[in-house]
């Protein structure tokens, strides 16, 4: 096949439509995110995932040889988008599976969850003091026996109000201050931002304007991006709203989107996408209340700390490499606006404290959220996403983690795995005649599983020993037991008109025990070094985006979480968002996280000697040790 | 005469050969100042003045009709430029008594009294800690033990070497640190500023960089604006420059360029006029100096509280109504950027503070640069310039007060005064067969007096009965006392074929008794308010742009001073640069300079009761009531 650098192609992806030109010899993948066309891939391109799949109707291409496509899907057309040129004019199809769709089930419940944390700052667990406020200052106008100079005469008559020791403000403001000053014979209504131990006036408004301050909270996940709008004058949720992390098209872990901007000098479109994504967000709130965007004063971000970096723009490559460093912890409040950010011109934007490059800041905002460094006894804290990082601690000391092995609780390597979206099997049970019962987010057609459907689905194939101690399935005669191509898979559900077949596979299986046994491994070297017992648990806490539904005790029972009483685990859902509101309303708060932030011991698993050994018996169900899973001896004998 | 709207003229100026297209019907004065050329203008353009005179050589033009030009000089074709409208093209000679020059004599001898300064702060009268420093940085790289993030690592580096609470870093640093850092495996000259309570890390460089800061001090004058470049890192002056403030052109005093300013919404243009003024100075020396305007990190000014306004494009229009309030008093730092001085582009901006709106913060530099607020005995400090401003007290008191008197001793409103340039008469006598001695700046053809010489011009006429106690000159058939055409005036210099001849007259008398009396009147409610005796006064200061051969004798002998020693009394010159250079050398100094600002209680003359008194008292040689003037008296009851 002959093909010339300099020929342009015109690609057209259906069912959407949409044209785009590149020069031949670009890979589809390549072409997809141009186009700004969302293909799953977990691998970011290096053709060893198999989830970038699409359909070629029509045109010229060279493709790589590849295993992980069937016979049968390359006598259909399809192709690993990652491993294939376009040469010529193409018309491309992209599966349905490839869908983002945002779940609002979840961002209700989270939107419920966090009006009610709200509600806590005015009962006084911080002192409602947001990071930025307008306050209503009052001065006498000079005369001649009062020369002091307006700039003067503003502070002080800000500081009759708050404690503001070190004050700021921005040259713009004082060019215009006199003005505002006289037109409104110095009654005005204030902006004043928290800069560290500064005090900023961010802001000189006429009085009336005192009753308007929006600010927005985000949760910048690798995957989810979640936005709440609040009212700072009366501390209420006015709306939520979120998207997918539009960098998913770059890597599904932040590592892949880290190594793509290196090899592709792609920071700044990295840094775009996220901003962007955090714009519309933004956009989207303020049109559907019909407020004005320059009456955000404030956003508060929370997140992994390679997304704070993909935010900002803050140099991330060594978040990967050893000995995984991160450019910042502490980010400083910045304006917004030199973030690209599109609220009030002179709006602040503040980032939660991470505590190292793999416990970013919203591990510190779900300690801040669940409370733990406040109690005598010692909580477990548990975010089960990419990498599933955890803390363990109480008000005297505090220790964290991060394992590295991998989102399949978030339906990545997973064949039918799935976020918490509609259709997803969220709730699976084997019943005694070892028929199935399940349940779908939406009660819709089951399209397929996602985290607590999945952590049912090992925790029942294992208790009803469909598959053994290791995670292998038994071939006991199940016709529903069938070699696949990737080996043995068992059927969950039976195709229908409406919906196809759903099955587990042995790779799948393999992943989800790979996930939890990094998961328990974590805790276990957290446990051990202090000495930590399960009976020393007053709680655990697991966050994440599992949906509504997850049956704490399966996780148990799996041996991903310690053998606890079930009534001491809880599903607390999404706290790096409720963790930046909380933030958001009290600069007390902010300082709380920073003193968590500061206070946390990090282990650095990969470095830690006894973390394999922990992972490798970690690697069966529950556990090679049963002495730690009384709950559980029961049935791991029996199975 | 038919005018058209629309025509365009061109005007040629001479000897400069400067040409500028404008509309028809625009003034001279206007004209003159789009072409940026200097004419003398005191009032501003109102017509009153009659300084802006200039001669039309050819072209058709309307002229007001004035009492300020003599028969003679309308023949000789001269015009008031300000009342004279261009209606065609036209020629116009600019006569060299509008010429600026910057005295070399004056700045050599600032140099020289600043390079003493700076050896103070070596000597620990302040910790030698300037406000922005860099430090050599040296880290430990991250390892596996040890993965602070690159950000809280430097402040850990920063802190300690310095005491640092409060650290900002700008967001662009940020973005690049992980970058630097790892370049320069972790030793990196850091660039920091002391942003009030708040330390700022401005630049992170090569190691090798932290040889290299500069700085540069300015005297931001309502006539002159001196600038000090000065190399940080050795506490050294490398080299001074003065310029004439182009603002000038406006108005010679403050007030009446914001009068012009308002009037033809021209504060941009004044910003403009001045920042580029000190722009130039900066060029100047760095040029000069063969260094790169990069390298230069902080620039310190002192001025007045317009000068500061107009330099930052504050809005300075209150300050010439009542109460006469500043925008700012205590100015926090800002990029020079922000403002349009071209140093490095993070580089930070410093102002003195001030006290009120006429007394700026070229006062309290003087304050403490003659370090009255450290003394047991109370001292006066008098910067006799436009305005003549006085401040009294000692360590544990501070007064202050501005006269508004007029720029008399700066030669304005003189017919034959000017500045401290080439030329003037700086010292003069009568000697006792009343012919008289005088002395030029320079050694040069008399041009014209400044200061010292008014000064000594009205002592000797005074104690040579030449006027009598009211300032009237006496009718005693000496052949130099002539009726001109502003009615008496006496011969001080004959004309020869160097030089016009050099007259003063009666007006030129009043004006500078007005000016004296301002002056002393001021001076007498600050020690009647405080109770203090002319005995009490350990020592008078006198700052200002007299020339360096004040004879501070004389400014007894005409009671513009306090009848003290001769001995009490000191000519310090520009105190203003030596308190901006001060400030620039070590924090504590600018803290000081704070506390002396917010400590000196300031006294409002125009609504004080018993300064208008107090004014036509001292509106006599020496003063009506000689037992004030001991020393005088017997000169005083002789003539």
């Amino acid at each position: 096949m002959k093909q010339s650098k300099a020929k342009k192609c015109t690609v057209r992806f259906e069912p959407s439509g949409l044209k785009i030109e590149i020069p031949s010899g670009t890979t589809l993948l390549d072409t997809a995110r141009k186009a700004g066309i969302y293909l799953t891939s977990i691998c970011g391109g290096d053709g060893y995932c198999g989830k970038c799949k699409v359909t070629i109707d029509d045109g010229q291409f060279q493709a790589r040889p590849t295993t992980l496509l069937t016979p049968e899907e390359i006598r259909e057309n399809f192709a690993l988008a990652c491993q294939t040129k376009v040469l010529s004019d193409m018309t491309v199809t992209v599966p349905k599976f490839h869908a983002l769709q945002v779940s609002q089930i979840l961002v209700d419940a989270d939107a419920h969850r966090f009006s009610e944390l709200a509600g806590d700052i005015r009962e006084g667990v911080f002192e409602f003091d947001p990071l930025v406020r307008k306050l209503l200052v009052e001065m006498s106008p000079p005369t001649v026996q009062d020369h002091t100079a307006d700039h003067e005469r503003l502070y002080v008559a800000i500081r009759r109000q708050i404690e503001a020791p070190i004050m700021q403000t921005g040259f713009r403001i004082l060019q215009g201050l006199s003005k505002i000053l006289t037109k409104t014979n110095y009654k005005v209504a204030v902006t004043i931002g928290r800069r560290g131990g500064t005090t900023e006036v961010i802001e000189v408004e006429p009085a009336g304007r005192v009753k308007t301050n929006l600010a927005v909270a985000v949760d910048l996940g690798t995957t989810t991006v979640v936005a709440h709008l609040i009212d700072l004058t009366n501390v209420t949720t006015l709306d939520t709203e979120a998207t997918y992390n539009s960098q998913i098209n770059f890597g599904e872990d932040y590592i892949r989107r880290i190594i793509y901007a290196e090899e592709n000098n792609a920071f700044d479109e990295m840094q775009n996408r996220i901003v962007s994504d955090v714009n519309n967000l933004i956009v989207t709130l303020a049109e559907r209340q019909k407020i004005d965007l320059q009456d955000i004063t404030a956003v508060v971000c929370a997140g992994n700390t390679a997304m704070i970096h993909f935010l900002l723009n803050l140099d991330p490559t060594r978040i990967r490499k050893e000995p995984y460093i991160a450019s910042v912890g502490f980010m400083p409040p910045i304006r917004a606006a030199e973030a690209g950010i599109q609220i009030n011109k002179r709006g602040l934007l503040y980032c939660l404290p991470s505590v190292a490059a793999y416990v970013g800041s919203d591990i510190v905002a779900g300690v801040l959220t669940t409370r733990i460094y406040t109690q005598k006894g010692i909580s477990l804290f548990v975010d089960i996403g990419t990498n599933g990082e955890v803390a363990l601690g109480n008000r005297d000391w505090l220790v964290c983690a991060s394992s590295s092995a991998g989102p399949a609780f978030e339906g990545s390597g997973v064949r039918h795995g799935m976020r918490a979206g509609a259709g997803a099997i969220e709730k699976l049970t084997v019943l005694p005649d070892r028929s199935i019962e399940y349940k779908t987010i939406g009660d819709t057609h089951p399209a397929g599983i996602c985290g607590s459907g999945l952590l049912d689905t090992l925790a029942e194939l294992f208790v009803n020993g469909i598959i053994d101690r290791t995670g292998r399935f038994r071939t006991n005669g199940d016709q529903r037991l069938t070699e696949g191509d990737e080996g043995l898979q068992f059927q969950l559900v039976r195709a229908s008109n409406e919906h196809h077949e759903i099955v587990i596979t042995q790779a799948d299986i393999n992943n989800l025990v790979r996930s939890k046994a990094g998961v328990f491994a974590a805790i276990r070297v957290l446990m051990n070094s202090t000495q930590t017992k399960p009976k020393d648990l007053d709680v655990i806490y697991i966050a994440g985006g599992f949906g509504n539904f997850l049956n704490v005790r399966q996780a148990v029972t799996i041996g991903m979480l310690p053998d606890v009483p079930p009534e001491k685990i809880r599903f607390v859902g999404n706290t790096s968002i409720a963790g930046a509101k909380t933030v958001l309303l009290s600069r007390e708060a902010l300082e709380t996280a920073e003193k968590i932030a500061d206070s946390m011991t990090y282990f650095d698993l990969m470095n830690h000697p006894g973390y394999m050994d922990e992972f490798i018996r970690a690697g069966f169900l529950p556990h090679t040790d049963l002495s730690l899973f009384p709950s559980v001896k029961l049935a791991a004998e029996k199975v």
